[in-house]
């Protein structure tokens, strides 16, 4: 069996609720009701596919002082056993009477006192992984302690990475960068995408993910005209560009980055594009700091695609990485969330190659107090020809 | 580019919008709000990687007659419009001053007249994909018009599978099949399950399919203690016994069912086990049949087991299928839902052979009039020795 610490030393975890429970205090809160995968796993290292199955909900509960309570379905005990975690209560679930709306009222009931507050995620880029109707019930049974919204308090605790996580990172990029080099061994001139897709996804494998959570890519010539479609089965052809996109995880930790190749030849156009965007990236790469606002990013790339005779695609160029394939802050005009040191972040300056054609590039990157450190191996300074 | 029709022929997806109305009429709605990847791709053919990432919602509105709009993040416009949607309303999202909540809350009030229910999946096995503030900003700006459950609407229909639909689930059974039939080429004694999820994963690929979204699997001696851990690195020996789960996906739809083996001897107490298991589904593959309950399944199933001498596991043994890995009903003495023809659903007896062991077999099944019809090819009637 594995160790009781799946994927870190329990003081890892203990730090984390640490700082959740600074902030809830700050915040008034009196208990922190987590739902999501993310941030069940980033509490316990509770680390399953299941979450794949929709059928039932899992909680993780933190107190303000002392350690947290998972009240999860029965199925997952053993697993969840095996973290940090020693209060466990579960249900057999699903119940279609009550699926374990009961046991976590109760539990809630025991964490915060009357007329508390129950912090839970409710802003942007959260879910609540439960029923809704069972939200309601909870909220019904728990008498006068209520739900309030508290996405700060997770938000600005995971957006920090420790440098224990920074090594899970960084070695999930080495192998996607190692997988973007075997590129030349199955894609180019007569290949389909769709085939492209199935034996990157196997390269990365074979390079050491522990599974492939996302890939996406595209291959049109000149350029592409968007980047989440599934892959077609038009065989790819001389003058075409390829882009592949992976978030593929090891030990739970996302990498996110792209890379594009030319098939056969590579116009001036492409070349020009290529050139804009990775020279834009130089920039950030050199001048982004601590204290920016994560608008910054989003300019310092506009800026300097346009100083290089590129128009930038509309949207985000770039986002925070952790957990999941993509955290916040987003790389937009309107997002002024303050750059600290230790946020992991991706840099993906896109512009527009011709119409309804766009190229796009994607760096990970460390943000240190003197500036960005790469986490994934720098793409090539020419687009590579395969 | 791929048709617009991207997984089926519109006529499919009108079809099925159509029985959407057909129960929103009957439950009194005026309006149906999707938001989960699986009921978006049910209703438009939507099909993308990109759900990986929390940060955008998406949302789809059926009125009573008529086509649904679609109110989407504007980097899904591309793809959406290759659909059969033609009503796309986009916004640049994330936009953390208002990711959506205007444009969804004018598109509701359009399509839902004032004082209007509009229908919503709240009950068991749905999530909300949407942040909780920004849906009670929708309900604040929607004035008069209110939130019901819908999650019957949704679930009746999407629970009967079309003959399409059961071509494409068979067709990722016959991927999985060929995966396990390889399973000799990469596990036995001192290889570790890490590596044999890792070999699977590529295996599945390299037979068919487009992504392997569930891998789940253990190896112990004479058996394992749960079925839903990452795996671990200790090398596999004789007399332990394998499990491999998966769920693959083609085309967006899923298989779900799992094989076990026996590395290089298997015990008579695992072979009386395995053959319980495969006795106890045999009995539901004969006497299953329309008009029984999820409940007989489980009643089945045990019975089955128990008249072999086997111990049946805690917990649900079989359950719904198609779009997502998991799908209701659920095989528990408590989910009284009707079994009618066309659903598909998995067969999954578990036993117990031992303190903390248990054998857990699985197959995916169509419900036919006349009774089951296998999707998954039959597992060997005796356990596989590796």
């Amino acid at each position: 069996m594995p160790d009781r610490s799946l994927i870190f030393p329990s003081d890892e975890f203990r730090g984390r609720i640490a700082q959740f429970q600074a902030r809830m205090a700050a915040a008034r809160l009196d208990a922190l009701l987590l739902t999501s995968p993310a941030d069940i796993f980033y509490a316990t290292g509770f680390l399953t596919r299941f979450w794949e199955s929709p059928a039932r909900p899992w909680f993780l509960i933190a107190p303000t002082k002392g350690e947290p309570v998972a009240v999860i379905p029965s199925i997952g005990a053993d697993l969840m056993s095996r973290t940090w975690i020693d209060d466990i209560r579960t249900w057999d679930a699903p119940n279609p009477n009550d699926d374990g709306v009961t046991l976590l009222a109760d539990t809630l009931c025991g964490l915060c006192p009357s007329g508390g507050r129950i912090g839970l995620p409710m802003g942007l880029e959260t879910h609540l992984r439960m029923p809704l109707a069972d939200y309601e019930r909870v909220g019904e049974a728990i008498g006068d302690r209520t739900f309030a919204d508290a996405t700060d308090c997770v938000q600005r605790v995971r957006e920090i990475k420790s440098e224990a996580e920074i090594e899970k990172m960084r070695a999930t990029c080495i192998i996607a960068g190692n997988t973007f080099d075997r590129v030349p061994e199955f894609a180019g001139a007569g290949q389909t995408l769709d085939a492209a897709f199935r034996a990157f996804q196997m390269v990365c494998l074979a390079e050491g993910a522990d599974w492939v959570s996302y890939v996406a890519g595209a291959a049109g010539p000149d350029g592409y005209g968007d980047v989440i479609s599934p892959a077609d089965t038009r065989p790819m052809q001389d003058g075409d560009i390829l882009m592949l996109d992976t978030g593929a995880t090891k030990d739970g930790y996302f990498c996110d980055f792209d890379r594009n190749y030319a098939i056969g030849i590579a116009s001036d156009a492409a070349r020009k594009c290529y050139d804009a965007l990775w020279q834009a990236t130089d920039d950030a790469l050199r001048d982004l700091r601590p204290g920016h606002r994560s608008s910054d990013i989003h300019k310092m790339l506009s800026d300097g695609l346009r100083q290089r005779g590129a128009e930038p695609v509309r949207g985000r160029l770039g986002h925070g990485l952790g957990v999941t394939l993509t955290e916040w802050p987003s790389a937009t005009p309107l997002d002024d969330t303050e750059l600290r040191a230790g946020m992991v972040l991706t840099l993906e300056p896109g512009a527009i190659i011709g119409p309804g054609r766009m190229m796009v590039h994607e760096e990970n990157i460390l943000l240190r107090e003197d500036g960005p450190e790469l986490l994934s191996p720098r793409a090539a300074p020419e687009l590579p020809i395969l």
